[in-house]
């Protein structure tokens, strides 16, 4: 590969997101979430967990006396914050929103010190420790995420204060690290600077944010380990006391990152990483970084990947555990490592468009990330399982982790702001551009303006996915050229058809994408119709925990059986394989959403009596089994849920 | 109830084990396990974790200068191999072992305080603080196992010194604890000292003895909790840092022990309570406490207990969930939970013969109790799973307590020497004598002079069990008397006969015995043949980790498949509820055992290709299964093992 030409992102300014579905849940973010968020991140939410976020940045500002409180990367609830409200800028203008983001903002910029350095717990709290752990206490993650909101503020408003502020720490950070004599030859335990890095090079043009973003994926994993020699520097002390930290594979520095091959670790930190080193690849020309994201994308998505799009095997370290340990219960499939999986999905589309990464971001969004979220927008998940008995997470500690409810903060609250952004700048995911070619990632109406092989297109697509599979997109060309407008024709489809202005056409698939090239006129509509039948969908013979079960899947939404539909113990359901699945929009459930209903049994527990354990026998009852969308499980009253179920 | 009129064990020299399958077993003790963990206890072991038990009685006796080390109940590896060494003594003389164990009384006695006050961590290394933290220091448990030990060996040799030494302690204990003003209104955080006063009193006579043991019982879970109350007095601090500790179902002290009336918190204490409170039930004729050990009993055969006998649902705690819940990887399942639900049984088989309870007396000895040993004598599990993937227990932390292979010893070291405690005594286990009737519980082929009814009895059992149904009992009468013999009709059993000296007979079944009642003369057979078709077993509906799957049993042995016989990937096995079973003696196999096969599928993992998730197929390859009996799995190349099997 040679450098990639183009790597860009579609302006969100250029898109406007007319969807009926996901115009509900980016309002919910505007109404609910960035509000509710800026209350939290303020201490004004009652009965939540205190953030204390702006009162770290007041009191290292020296506008307020107090201590720091709050984990050590506290700082990103505010940087999380003012990228979510930045990206709604960007779409949405708003002088309200814009004067407190400005406001923190200012208040950010008080708190920097005066060698440009900026993390309120080392000024507060550890005033002489700065950088003398890095492997625990996420300096440069923090430094990142304000850096990313730095970018996103820039670009929707315009204004350059907090770019400048964070362009200044980058500036100090550079004169830290680096392979050159006197400098720490250090990185991150938690990865999101060298993504970050790369886009305030893109926001700047300045290549030592690029070389410097490079530098730490360089220097990840080399031996000596610089972990264990920071540790040693400064007498053998933790910030967290768990073993997990002096584990390499939990932070990815068992391998340097071009000779890793597997996703390993935190997920978290796995795709930001990988997500870094696929930015690194395309700006660079780095084959060997190029060929590690193809590597272990093929691993995440071929063996450690719930149906969901959720990653994250175990509660312990938040990590990916080996192939095909996908439990359903006892997992983690944390919100925040699906919108992970997006960013990284993203970037390499942007420099392969195949469809092998479109799907599995569209799976991540429309059912692990989505789920993430309650429908008012008030509450959230962490941890997001494919199964769950509440009493259990109650009573048995290997469940602890797993709430059967959302919740409305957390201490640590990574999750509900990621999730804000993402939605919030949605508009970036759904189409990319290489050479004369508009690929279509997802299906999302939106009207948008596109600049393609030196001319301006106007794209609007109208449809009612993810509920129906007919996409009509209108294409107008500013100048005559020949022009293709690929569209994913999506792994679950299996029968679609293409029309052209009313005309039924055929088209060559490339990689996933059905190409359609053409000097394009004055509003020429294509029509995409994609057979959405419900299906019932088998995991690999590998994945034991899904042995003998299956999962409905219509389209993109992965569905799931509720307690309150289905009765109690919902283990007692199963379904014959041939058992037909009847999809029908219900107007009045959760917002409107296709309900997918179909024949099973139970196992007559009255037959069977009080016996624990005795022969046994096969005395079952049928069933209609009402399954509903996953991602929006849990908003009615709680109870048990379930994914995969069993087939008989 | 009123006062049981005689509630004793078989005296074990009255019992000579004579069986094929467990004289192996009890042999391994005697040349394997009682000369390894002594060995063990006095650190001549290589490459195993130390025990520093003998080390630190010397310690606390003066004769060596030294340092505590080990676990604050580290006595109790002593006490246990004194216990275990006095039940071989008292069925097997052998004056080497008993001079060892003389030795080691002498030390034990040296190590005891001129008020009598036994315990080397407190003497050593907390001087000033006993009885500071009942709650997590088991001083009183470690009391309680040196008592057993006391009055095992005063049986075996009739000798009293260590007889004398724990009485002299529990005259302390019971000068230190009571109700009496002035005194501690104590109890242990892990029961063992209640039912360890019980056999000093049945040994002594002493009935302090016993009052002391029903005030531990009754004082249990009172509020103020005692434990918060020391707590406080000893400044909030903890010997073991967890917050579980703090939890008073842990302890079983969330409500008083006759309120109780489900298996809560940690399962070895659970059941050792249990024991103590049918001791005292029996004693003292206390209908509360009788009442509470049948609920409970019940709650844990009927809702709690794994098919193996196995019972703690949760590594968390070692610990009971709650009602169906027993998942098969994650579980606990301790071997020495099993034995005290062994203790447990035996002892409501003392106070009210039935069948319900020598079932699962049989269930956890036949299967959670004897895997817990390795074929050779030398290796052991702590936890009893019914389902392991050595990769999982790897790699992913959620089965991390899990081991695929018996280990050498533990640092704390409780299962080995309780499987040799119990196997070393396990004469008192097969019969129980009540007024004119001798119920024979276990099949187990032995020869036993028994008092029944004011006369000798000698009883004579020969068979082939676990093999084989078959079971002669020989009984020989020293004088004319009409006794009733009554003989276990076992749960899994569907279709018996019974023969007196060759002539068919009918007998009615009280309470799952079949009772003749005659008047027996020297040397009258009966023959009991037990129809020991292997069969699929099922679990109780609500039982989810189990739901759509089947387990192989026959007779009173659970089955399990192993990697070894049926390949990779158990999981993608499963078995038609009308299969038959084929069971089939292998002399060759682990020692020689009964093997059943059966035909079952395996889902064709090489049609289904690399997709991780595609539209769910039914492809599957007919297999033959091999099941080998759960309590010999692990003892061949390690791999993958499983209990339960979809059915198809």
């Amino acid at each position: 590969m040679g450098k990639i030409g183009k790597y860009t992102s579609m302006p969100l300014n250029k898109v406007k997101i007319t969807d009926t579905f996901w115009s509900k849940y980016i309002k919910l973010v505007h109404d609910e979430v960035i509000p509710y968020q800026w209350e939290a991140i303020n201490d004004r939410v009652p009965d939540a967990e205190p953030s204390h976020a702006i009162k770290n940045f007041r009191i290292a500002a020296g506008l307020e006396q107090g201590e720091f409180y709050g984990f050590v990367f506290q700082d990103t609830d505010l940087a999380k914050w003012l990228e979510a409200a930045a990206y709604r800028l960007e779409t949405h203008p708003d002088a309200e929103l814009e004067k407190l983001a400005d406001e923190a903002i200012e208040l950010v910029e008080k708190a920097q010190q005066p060698d440009g350095y900026l993390n309120t717990y080392y000024t507060i709290k550890e005033p002489g420790k700065r950088w003398t752990n890095l492997r625990e206490c996420h300096e440069l993650y923090t430094a990142g995420h304000m850096m990313e909101a730095a970018v996103a503020y820039f670009r929707a408003t315009g204004k350059k204060k907090l770019l400048d502020v964070m362009c200044r720490f980058a500036d100090h950070i550079d004169s830290v690290f680096g392979t050159e004599p006197g400098k720490l030859r250090g990185y991150d335990g938690h990865q999101e600077i060298e993504l970050a890095l790369v886009k305030l090079y893109e926001a700047t043009g300045e290549a030592k944010y690029l070389k410097l973003s490079k530098y730490f994926l360089d220097e990840r994993g080399k031996k000596p380990y610089y972990f264990e020699i920071e540790y040693e520097k400064r007498g053998r002390t933790n910030h967290f006391p768990d073993a997990l930290m002096h584990n390499p594979m939990y932070n990815q520095t068992h391998l340097q990152v071009r000779e890793q091959t597997t996703a390993e670790g935190h997920s978290v930190r796995a795709v930001y990483m990988l997500t870094a080193m696929a930015d690194v690849a395309a700006l660079t020309g780095d084959q060997g970084l190029l060929e590690a994201c193809r590597k272990i994308w093929d691993n995440i998505v071929s063996k450690r990947m719930y149906i969901t799009g959720g990653i994250g095997s175990m509660a312990y370290g938040e990590s990916f555990s080996f192939d095909y340990d996908l439990p359903n219960d006892t997992m983690y499939t944390e919100t925040c490592a699906s919108i992970g999986l997006i960013f990284f999905a993203h970037r390499m589309l942007k420099i392969e468009p195949k469809s092998y990464y479109a799907d599995e971001m569209e799976r991540a969004l429309y059912n692990n990330v989505l789920a993430g979220m309650a429908q008012d927008g008030k509450s959230f998940f962490y941890v997001n399982p494919l199964e769950v008995l509440p009493e259990a997470c109650e009573k048995n500690a290997a469940y602890k982790h797993v709430k059967p409810v959302r919740q409305k903060w957390f201490s640590c609250s990574c999750c509900p702001p990621n999730v804000a952004r993402l939605l919030a700048s949605l508009g970036q995911y759904i189409y990319t551009v290489n050479d004369n070619t508009v690929y279509t990632h997802l299906y999302i109406g939106n009207k948008t303006n596109v600049e393609v092989s030196g001319t301006g297109l106007v794209l609007e697509q109208k449809t009612n996915y993810p509920w129906d599979g007919k996409v009509a997109l209108k294409v107008s060309a500013e100048i005559q050229k020949e022009i293709s407008i690929a569209l994913r024709v999506p792994g679950w489809c299996k029968n679609y058809s293409l029309t052209l202005n009313g005309v039924t056409i055929e088209a060559k698939v490339v990689d996933g994408y059905a190409v359609i090239e053409r000097t394009w006129g004055q509003g020429d509509t294509i029509e995409l119709n994609m057979d959405m039948s419900a299906e019932l969908i088998g995991a690999n013979p590998a994945v034991r925990a899904n042995a003998g079960k299956v999962a409905i899947q219509r389209g993109p939404v992965v569905y799931c059986i509720e307690e309150i539909d289905n009765g109690r113990n919902l283990s007692a359901i199963s379904v014959p394989l041939n058992s037909k699945l009847r999809a029908e929009y219900d107007k009045t459930l959760l917002g409107g959403c296709v309900v997918v209903r179909t024949e099973g049994v139970r196992t007559d527990a009255i037959a069977w009596g009080d016996s624990l354990y005795k022969p046994a026998e096969a005395t079952v009852l049928p069933v209609v089994i009402k399954a509903v969308p996953y991602c929006m499980w849990g908003n009615r009253t709680p109870g048990e849920m379930q994914v995969w179920i069993r087939k008989c």
